[in-house]
């Protein structure tokens, strides 16, 4: 054991390890999650700090043999996967991000004094706060930290957004004149095609990837330089002016320095409507995946109209039985989204003054939200959409037997009398053009038309009789 | 009573009633809320049953007098209050807004029967579905209205945040040199000015403005033309080419018609998006009201930084007592738009395949959650912050008492030794500048920038030491 | 006009308004919502002003003439419907219900004086606040009233409730005998009965009410005598001990004073607790929704085992379709709930200290819950679940074709065998039996039973197989 | 690898893997979360096929051999922490829990081959399916589990809650004539003592720990014996009747079978119940964390009533400064809470018929809820309550100044001449007893009795003057 010491008084530390006593009462203060603080978020931490020595270099506050340390600390730490016994802490938790940046500052400067060849905890040399921490606040550097983190996080998501909705957009054309009955409120409307419902379901796919780069616009904004609550205290002019420069050319992300620090330190609002815009993005998926479990319930009971492929049996005690197991882990995925929103604006309301201290619980929801929705995408995709096939027999049987098409009678005979036939076809069971070729209502051309499947399906879809929606493939 | 039928059989109706059938049935299933539906939608309803009447004459559909009478039933409607009698129904209902569009139709076609003198209910002259709703379906009108009654909802919601953002610039003028203790996680952390808080408050609000503003812009979009389900069925070519731009024309809004009727049919994604902004102002708004409350508290036991405008006295038994009222409705109006969006969120996730039946709730919460805002934003300008005065006694006791000056020291004796100094201040009730004065660790030229104000505060504001972020207005 | 004075100056009062300057002001700060306090609300605050009035005359503290006054014009405001005229204030509101206390008081002052012959506004005869709420704060009034509010409308909620578990109880009956296929995850899975389902939908119910009664326990303590925070100052020891009882003997409900006033004053868990409740209730009753309208899908592509009543034409457009429009307003007003349950406990979540000032938004949210849920189950008994019948034969053809009886194979045959008979029954089309027929797996003995639809679904309900749950009826 | 092969075809497994084809599978569908399944879960879901091998062997059902084997590899499995490398699969699942009742019925199997020499994946002669699964499905042994291991992880919830209201109490006992301002909406009300304050604290937190109780009860009931959708089907009269026993003796829990196996298999209203408490206890324990965050707010420009204990070094760049890090993490976990409850309400209203397929998520969620309020509860005991000391000084001086003594001269001179006395000191600064000695309103005896801070705090607390609540300590 090693001791050290703060304003608080001393403590040991396992001898071994990179971090110290700011992070040691953090582990007995915050024993709330096993989870600790995201990989990603230590690593733009990591670059954050590089990027400061770098400018305190430069700007002449800091002694140059020292920044070379920092550096070269942050780039070893860099060059690993991040190491989870050097950053222990419970991602959740209390001080509005102090003990993740305090402990980062830690175990650069004791990574940084072993490369010198000095002893672990040997701060006079080099110091967490005075020297790793110079020109900085948490205030500062744990939403930056945290923004990068998002940026980093929302790139597969959006690319696998992106291929999803070319999945659906491939089965679309797939399914371009493959007829089907559409429903309103459950019951059978008029028909469709099963393009049109692919269409249909990655439509707002293409507007939730639209949503969520317009919300991530606000990630690539920091208050560093700001330091404490936004005011630059101890900040030198030079810094102020580099270090988010310096910073996006060690990130390569299009950073940028906000217009008011005051504001960028306090405010999350950035991120409640980045939330919700995943929220959005989660319930348009939950909406997909219930479609796709009723359209391929069954095998006998149930609509029948699709099959998912078969990935893993359904059942440990009904033979047989696949079950939609992958849609039903996008609903589970989406809900928990729902839940992560909830909490993610609990939290940014109630933030007071000039710092929200709960950014801990809001990047933690933030992170795991991406990141399952991303997983859930590529599973949708790959071992649900890409494999869907239709039961074309059975579709055809339901488009022979529905009385939708007293809808396009009601242009000759009228809803009342239109309603009539449709209710007589219901309780005798016949089907409708039966019924309507007994009665004198309609002249053969119309009931040529009114039972011609494509005239009505294609009605929205031509120039002749109305929209180029989704022209079939030929 | 008269007696009206549908093909469900023979009901009663009030002998003067301008609904019908459809409405009177509804009555009775859906006896849910006192509160019928919003006037916003039936006036939209009304435009848009007229841009129908208009467009299927022209078409020649519809026969011209037949149009005509509806035309002028529409606008002898639309010259008067919606008169609730006439629209009775539960604005919570089933059936996806048919009760709504069906009330509509029959109080269009009615109120064009006694114009030309027929009795109510002689629907062989003029008929609700066949010549009123013709060419519509309620999967078209129904989310049709219900976005035109949110454009014109959002129209004195955007202009009461602008006006709030603007009371709030004016203050954060009035206050740019009102210096004040900064605070994180409600301590004491280094001094900013009160203007910055000001400034603080309006940019969400400014940003709030613009992403509602891009999520509105869905609401433009409408899926007339497309009939049931989207798919145009009974639909002119002529209609569906000029409907659009006739509701424009008749609405004056820069109304489009959806690229994809099926997509915009069954996709509520739009609105839910929406619903994101509206909570993450309402967050924004929130946040500004729990910060005015905690900064107004006292009188003798509170931070007392500024005052409130007294609006009314505050108890009803201890005399003298002054509430912040105002704000405490605007946390009021925020939680319940909290609320409004998890209904929102968790209606728009229902809908299955073709349609989303659950709209009437959505634009329930919709309507109720931006007329709620607006109005707490009107009464939060003009009650509160309009008249915020600041207790500048306070606000310099605080500074000169404060330990913050010890962040300015760290530079020069690093933080350890600051923490020392601090706490010494804290513990002995001495000011930090007595403490600093007795030590030998600064000159008398840093002892005067370290506890000079202005140099600390304006840090982050000038070209000298920062950003300029807010000129001090001489 | 009048005018009226307080402490804050005069202000204009129209001549016959029975409310008075605190009211006025209240009017100006919240135009929040056109809703105005609930009726039931009001009636409440009235008896306890009466049983207040009375107490004080008792006590010695209130001279008995004044006392008889506010009691005669308390009993003759209550024996009317409540006048929105006389109580005009929103019922979001700042100011902890303050205004509303204060509207009650000035109400019954003048009604009061008007009795007595004396101008309105002659508060120096009879005076809202030293007489009308004398040992009264809005601290232990508003909440009290508000409890005693809940408390009636609970009444005819839990009245529906018992209702519909009788009325699914009935059908459950009816049903005991009609097999149908079970299902999970949406795939057919093993037979049950129909009347398995109903009493699967009312257990819940049957427990829902449970909770309700015992969340329900928390409103019937009050903190009446508490005064302000719950001190109990200028509150005499006659009346902290008799105001209880008294109010208990006006309200007939058995009301009791809370042990810890300080407690009962800022404390809203149980309110959170009681919302937890009714949205459990409303999760319990959107199921049953989601199944009704599953089942009831067709009428020619859906499932078809049951049929709703038809209550109303299901479109304006599609001839002869009718929607499950009640089970789709229970889906709605359940989703409403789920928000109010969001509202109700991030504004109790937001209280401070010795009062939580949010308590209006979190009774206006619990009024209308509670009155939507009542009339949801009110419509959905006597227009859905009333008139519910079964589609036999779809529901037979289903078990014939089912493979779920390869789950009875598995103890003779094993689990992988089962699944590949299933396999083959799905892709040949040929039914189980067919295909297990030609193997020379099974005895005909075993056959038998295998496909003895009443063994499988008997087998949990008689003693010889497993528990006894539903007897069917004979 | 070894090769394993089910209905759907044949795979691959890494040869020493005690996971079988259908973990395998699920690895490939669910790459969800890196968190796999919790290891209480894990460990009931032992326990449970311990007790079905024991309960198949003496209905004579299984082998003797076979389930000797099958209870020496439970027994082996449990005698051991949770292997994450044997339960690899992630927690957020589709298939409704089957994958994780396959991963331990594969786990068991092979752990069991091993033991009698056989080679991993050896099924012919002890199978997952056929033998450690005999008379179960997922439907019920996955409820069952999951509720089994709630039960087990309240056990420390609700000790550490107890311990807090104890904890709350000490200091309550301690503080019980520290006298201070009572606040009503953040403004000055009147006189309290801090020992009200602690006690207002955890009365809440006692009825949450009775309600939390209360909705526990449901969780001892199981729906073991209903295999599949709570049908019994190829469960043994044997089986049905002692498999809840004997679980029960194996877990040391007073379980018991579900009256209605149906009803316990579809329906999660217990787990929305029981969020529903755990969501209030994360209400009452923010709102202490939000009351001791704001009382002792300082060093200077706060409140300052009471002194957290300092824990950690409040920034990396203020000295000195020490923040409330430990009520922080309890808003935070608490916002997590009402997230979590959101989506398990969402969650179990997506179920449909006879079984709810989102379980998993559901589980997750409450399992994550109550550990995190548990580790909460700790530290906010142990590094916060423990440690609260007061500011005598401060409280003293805040009464003296205090103007809210003017309520209790409203009995005296009314409301309206004390509200002008209590604005004339406000508006002064002098104090209210200066300008009431000035006034000739009140005699020498009424002028002791108004400032007789006793009297007034003590009025709710005495038989002479109202209520016992809490004596104070001599």
């Amino acid at each position: 054991m090693r001791t050290e010491s703060d304003s608080l008084g001393q403590i040991n530390i396992p001898q071994t390890a990179y971090y110290g006593i700011h992070t040691q009462r953090a582990l007995n203060n915050f024993p709330i999650s096993s989870q600790t603080t995201h990989p990603e978020l230590i690593r733009a931490f990591l670059e954050i700090k590089q990027a400061a020595a770098k400018t305190n270099a430069t700007s002449g506050n800091l002694d140059r043999s020292i920044a070379k340390h920092i550096v070269s600390a942050t780039k070893t730490l860099l060059s690993n996967p991040i190491d989870v016994s050097m950053f222990p802490i419970s991602d959740i938790q209390g001080g509005a991000g102090t003990s993740t940046n305090m402990n980062v500052n830690e175990v650069i400067a004791n990574v940084a004094l072993e490369q010198t060849g000095r002893p672990l905890g040997d701060y006079d040399y080099i110091n967490p706060n005075d020297h790793v921490n110079m020109a900085q606040s948490t205030n500062d550097t744990y939403p930056s930290a945290g923004k990068i983190a998002l940026l980093r996080l929302l790139e597969p998501l959006l690319l696998e957004l992106n291929e999803l909705v070319d999945a659906l957009g491939n089965k679309a054309d797939v399914f371009s004149t493959t007829y089907k009955m559409g429903r309103t409120q459950l019951q059978d409307a008029v028909p469709t095609t099963l393009g049109n419902s692919f269409h249909a379901w990655l439509k707002p796919l293409r507007r939730d990837s639209i949503r969520i780069k317009a919300a991530r616009e606000a990630l690539y904004s920091l208050n560093l330089g700001g330091s404490a609550i936004g005011s630059g205290i101890n900040v030198s002019y030079h810094y102020q002016v580099h270090i988010v420069p310096n910073l996006a050319g060690i990130t390569k992300l299009p950073l940028i320095q906000s217009h008011d620090l005051f504001d960028a330190t306090q405010n999350l609002d950035g991120l409640v409507a980045l939330s919700g815009t995943l929220k959005t993005l989660a319930m348009s998926l939950s909406k997909i995946a219930n479609d796709l479990r009723l359209l391929s319930s069954g095998p006998r009971s149930g609509l029948l109209e699709i099959n998912l492929p078969a990935k893993q049996a359904g059942s440990s005690i009904m033979p047989g039985k696949v079950n939609p197991v992958i849609p039903e882990v996008v609903n589970q995925v989406a809900f928990e989204m729902f839940g992560f929103d909830a909490t993610i604006t609990a939290a940014a309301e109630a933030g007071q003054l000039e710092l929200n201290a709960f950014e801990p619980i809001i990047f933690r929801s933030l992170f795991a939200g991406i990141e399952h929705l991303t997983t859930a995408m590529n599973t949708l995709r790959l071992n649900a959409i890409d494999g869907i096939t239709s039961n074309k027999s059975r579709l055809a049987q339901d488009i022979d037997l529905s009385v939708s098409f007293a809808t396009a009678m009601t242009p000759i005979i009228g809803y009342q009398e239109a309603a009539k036939l449709a209710k007589e076809s219901i309780r005798t069971g016949k089907s409708l053009r039966q019924i309507a070729e007994k009665k004198a209502c309609f002249t053969p051309d119309q009931l040529t038309h009114i039972f011609k499947i494509e005239d009505i399906v294609i009605n929205a879809r031509t120039p002749e009789h109305g929209l180029v929606l989704h022209p079939p493939k030929k």
